[in-house]
């Protein structure tokens, strides 16, 4: 029946099974109304969730997660995501009741500006929280990566003291999404049984019930993954649940799915088990109603939802904590003590995650990271080859550092990533690179997940086109400041043969309005290596590498320097004083543009080359810098890109001109479709010669 | 092992079998030779799923599929999509073979510049293909959204006469995309028995064997969707593959998956089976050597590749299609005089579908659709309403015509699609909506197939955010310029309380960059009808309607009248000549513009407000239009929009103002965040007098 799930009928009056005392019992009372009560107060968020999953999560707040709520960021932690983010109030109720210093004044507060409660839980914003949620499917496939990483992290520092075991909460719409599909999939493949995906099946969806639009056996579908799956069809036991949780982590080579059968909105009668339950208050009466319900006074107002002795008892939270913590200080010295170069190996590797300019690594021996990208020998000036190829040199030479982990979307050698070792696989844990299969989506979320996990820079590679499907999980990323390198090649409609589908037009352009994401795309071998080093120097978020499948020069006349590819834009070539038009350019089209200005200079023309690798960094670089590199007098300005154009005009003006491709490409040789689509020296000349007459 | 998939030492000498004459045989050896000649002779390409899947090809096109060389477009035809896109060959093979009118010359000059055959099928380009495929998953969801639609077609009109089978072949590649997965759940729960998936299960994958990363059973998969698996252990065997093809497209309630186990680049002993026969020639002396083994000369050209009785024999494809097309022409006459009233519904829609302006719909007593978009009522002056409740009541109203054909992701309520009727279920498939899930991807990627369908304008809804789920299904369908209608609400950091996860930044900005597509972000109740009313008059091409959550004023000193609007820029409100300065704003950033230029006025400055609800309109109207909205000499510019910026200066140049979010929003009541991000009056003033002051 649409609009009804799971029944609600036997719910009463044994609302919660399994507390070992009265105070652990009034703990969930609260944990049940708190939820209820804010959202009724504030009149919207989401109750429904966070009410039916409040013994599951004061199961895992109380009884399996090893946390310390005293040290959120606690390394010897396990972690949970609440993929289903918009039930907050769930997380942050736990975060209340087990003492990481949320106030029930921060639940009264939230999702209003500047509280430390907002609508979906964001990284960095509240202690506790391990990642952004909100956009469905992302936590599912955020934790699969950081339980990728984490299970790497114990296979090669020989050490179950860094095994944390992940634990994620989906509902029906994360189980949807194609997303969590992908990267569930793959974990099943990879066997990592370090992950515990818990899906609250409660049989409902914002439009109806779940048979309108998801009849699949979703057990089924896990168990052809490769997962265990664990049923438990009450989720008001706790003691019931907390064995599934705890069998669910068991290390036994699978992922584990733990089905949990549930009523939205329980314990309410009247909204609970309807899509009414999954946001807005249920009404001051049936508020009540679920007050009176759990024990409280019909009316109690917000402090009376948390007695005194359930707090205390929940509270013991942070003893237990501390215990854990130095247990784990112990064992981890005992660790360190035992295994000298694997301390001394994850040591180096953390010190150069956070720092790559310092010597660490894997093979600390092998010089630090900088020094590697110092090392590398650039082609012979004159020689052309393709900036993919370059990065794939920087890959390879990174490798020895060891400070970078990631792989490929079944695209690892036309992208230029194949690196060597072995790969990751259930039985080769600590392998070199990943295997992510046809995922660009799942892919770039658990690249986020590797990040969370902090120990590597994560990179992933696939075709420039194909950024299309990951753009969700970019921005997820870019909002948390992840420091994900996401490596694209095949970078214009010069991928030719391929055709339309294959052929980038739109997509740089549209990277670049994703705040906080970097979007590089270098000219040549040497910007390549160049802007490799202000990417590992400066982790502060995601970066796009945007590289050619074809070969192009090497900026002759450029002697390129670090600071300034690092700068976003310099002035790559010049005649005289470059003050008569200033031709912008990025990757592959900067030489057409030192071509275009030669030409004008043969007439005599002071005209400039900008190579614009990064417009984010330009805009960072001091005013001085980009005064210099575009002098504001200087108005007769060229753009020339092979996509779309329309933001270039954000740096050349009205009077300006734009050569780029606003259409999408078609099948053909590259250099060809490059010429239909007027991506010419010729095109730029006019161009200039425009801007010049204006 | 990895690199090598199933074993091929068993495949000769008898490479195919349950061919019924001789000529067939020689028919099947053609099409298995042709590329992998003519991918060695170009030196690029795909033949190894080419020849691999050539039997199935053949036993499709000259057994199973009802289709008719002579015309291609032939309304009762089956439909079969090449989802995996790079096989391009298998199906220009059988285009050929079949007498679609390829000619051995477009084989070999494939993916080449201006040939009939590109790197990739493209719809519209190459008479025979029904999809634009490639980016891989996107053919499957598209062929889910076209078996839907015919089904449909068949309900409402009581006929099999509309009742095609939907076939798709799918590689490994797709059915690792989340979109496929999205999409076949769907499949699975509204029992789409019109549905034949093939899947081409070779083992491999670009990167290696599929053990490396897809590792799962797809056959349970599939079947926990609620599919029927029909499983083909030989893909050599043409009675065999065409009893499963049968089997399949039997009308059971349940959609199909034909596993095919498969050897990729088979019958070459040397290359078949392995990674290397996915791209590029096999070599000539391995090309030489299929020849041979093929009963062809090792040195056989092109033309000797196809003999006259082996072409004879497949050219009678024509003649059974002529038979099939005639048939069904009786078949159809019978039914329209059976069934009068059904024939004068569906005629209506069809002249509709083309032509909205013409009387058409469901019930065409109703009116046409412009009838019933000028019969809406708009609010009065002074009220405000947002413009997602506008385009909800166009929506019901249109509901009336009958012309249009879609859903929502899970966002019936909010997105304010919900139109009265029923939800399309398995037992109800003729109902009027579609709940798509939590499935934005697989939303977009079905609607896609639905316009191929051809009779209704499809639609989906989600909030603007989650545009980002479906880019990559958008560009397809931008590319075929498919007129698909995508409603997106909670436009802006407007959206409030629910945080920056869903509030929309860059989205605007970013759909612009795509070419093809259409973004539309009326102002006000007026606009949203006067958009729609372009929009069904000149379907030609996908479009995004931005809608407001919040309620946002009536212009009320604009009468928006249609022309306006549908120029895609016009001159909203006016003090004076309007030539001192010009704030051109979309959406509810419009009254923003407004209310900034009524203080300009207050103060004698003839300030003008641009209403720009479609960028893409404004380019294609007429320079005379465009010059009178934004005079040139008019350089005192500035540009308001909740979103990224950067483009904007393509319309106010170095010199003009934009006042944009250039970063994420966050948690809070929303008209707090829009100020706390500085979409304000006073922000629009201080632009406004700075751009007027240089």
């Amino acid at each position: 029946m649409t609009g009804m799930a799971n029944d609600v009928s036997d719910i009463l009056p044994d609302f919660v099974r399994g507390a070992r005392s009265d105070a652990e019992r009034r703990a969930v009372a609260s944990a049940i109304a708190l939820p209820a009560h804010v959202v009724q107060a504030k009149g919207h968020g989401h109750a429904g969730t966070a009410m039916a999953m409040a013994p599951l999560a004061h199961v895992l707040f109380q009884r399996v997660l090893r946390h310390d709520p005293a040290d959120p960021t606690w390394e010897g932690r396990d972690r949970f995501i609440l993929s289903a983010g918009h039930a907050s109030l769930l997380l942050y109720t736990q975060l209340h009741l087990t003492g990481y210093g949320l106030e029930l004044a921060d639940l009264a507060a939230s999702r209003s500006l500047d509280s430390r409660t907002p609508g979906h839980p964001e990284l960095g914003h509240t202690p506790g929280v391990e990642m952004s949620t909100g956009p469905l499917g992302q936590g599912v496939a955020g934790a699969v990566g950081l339980a990728l990483a984490a299970r790497r992290d114990a296979a090669l520092h020989d050490a179950r003291v860094w095994d944390p075991t992940v634990f994620v909460l989906a509902g029906d719409g994360c189980l949807q999404e194609g997303v969590s599909a992908e990267a569930s999939s793959l974990a099943g493949t990879l066997g990592l049984d370090n992950l515990v995906l818990i899906w609250d099946d409660n049989a409902i969806t914002i439009d109806g019930g779940t048979e309108i639009a998801f009849g699949e056996d979703v057990r089924a579908r896990y168990r052809s993954y490769g997962w265990r799956v664990i049923d438990v069809a009450d989720a008001r036991d706790l003691d019931v649940l907390e064995t599934a949780l705890r069998d669910g982590a068991m290390r036994d080579g699978q992922p584990t799915l733990v089905a949990l059968r549930s009523v939205i909105g329980w314990p309410s009668t009247a909204i609970g088990g309807t899509p009414a339950a999954h946001a807005g208050g249920f009404g001051a009466e049936e508020v009540a109603a679920v007050q009176a319900m759990l024990g409280f006074a019909p009316d109690a107002v917000l402090e009376q939802l948390v007695e005194p002795d359930a707090l205390a008892w929940a509270r013991q939270a942070i003893e237990r904590g501390a215990a854990l913590h130095a247990d784990w200080d112990r064992q981890r010295s005992a660790w360190a003590s035992a295994n000298p170069e694997a301390a001394r190996r994850r040591a180096a590797l953390e010190a150069g995650s956070a720092q790559p300019g310092a010597r660490g690594g894997s093979d600390p021996d092998a010089g630090d990271a900088l020094a590697l990208l110092d090392a590398i020998e650039l082609p012979e000036q004159g020689t052309p080859v393709a900036t993919r190829k370059t990065n794939g040199v920087v890959l390879q030479r990174l490798q020895q550092w060891g400070g970078l982990f990631g792989g490929s979307a079944d695209l690892s050698g036309s992208t230029n990533v194949a690196v060597p070792g072995s790969a990751v696989s259930a039985i080769e844990p600590g392998g070199d690179f990943v295997h992510f299969g046809i995922r660009e989506h799942a892919m770039a979320a658990m690249l986020t997940g590797i990040a969370l996990h902090g120990l590597w820079r994560p990179y992933g590679s696939t075709y420039l086109a194909f950024s299309d499907y990951q753009r969700a999980a970019m921005r997820l990323q870019a909002l948390m400041a992840a420091p994900v390198i996401h490596v694209y090649t095949h970078d214009s409609v010069a991928v030719g043969e391929d055709g339309p589908t294959h052929q980038p037009v739109e997509q740089i352009a549209a990277l670049r309005t994703i705040p906080g994401l970097s979007v590089i795309r270098p000219a040549d071998a040497a910007e390549v290596v160049a802007v490799w080093r202000r990417v590992l120097e400066q982790p502060d978020g995601p970066v796009a590498l945007v590289l050619s499948r074809q070969d192009i020069p090497a900026l002759t006349d450029a002697s390129v320097r670090h600071a300034d590819a690092a700068a976003g834009g310099y002035v790559a070539w010049q005649h005289g004083d470059g003050r008569a038009v200033a031709i912008l350019a990025t990757g592959s089209e900067v030489h057409l543009a030192i071509e275009a200005a030669r030409r004008l200079a043969a007439e005599g023309i002071a005209a400039r080359v900008v190579s614009m690798p990064c417009w984010e960094w330009f805009e960072q670089a001091d005013e001085a810098w980009r005064d210099a590199v575009l002098p504001p007098a200087l108005r007769a300005r060229v753009a020339v890109e092979a996509g779309r154009g329309d933001a270039w005009h954000r740096w050349v003006g009205l009077d300006g001109r734009v050569v780029s491709i606003e259409e999408f490409g078609e099948s053909g040789a590259g250099a060809a479709v490059l010429e239909r689509r007027g991506i010419t020296v010729d095109a730029v000349l006019a161009a200039a010669r425009s801007a010049i007459a204006r």
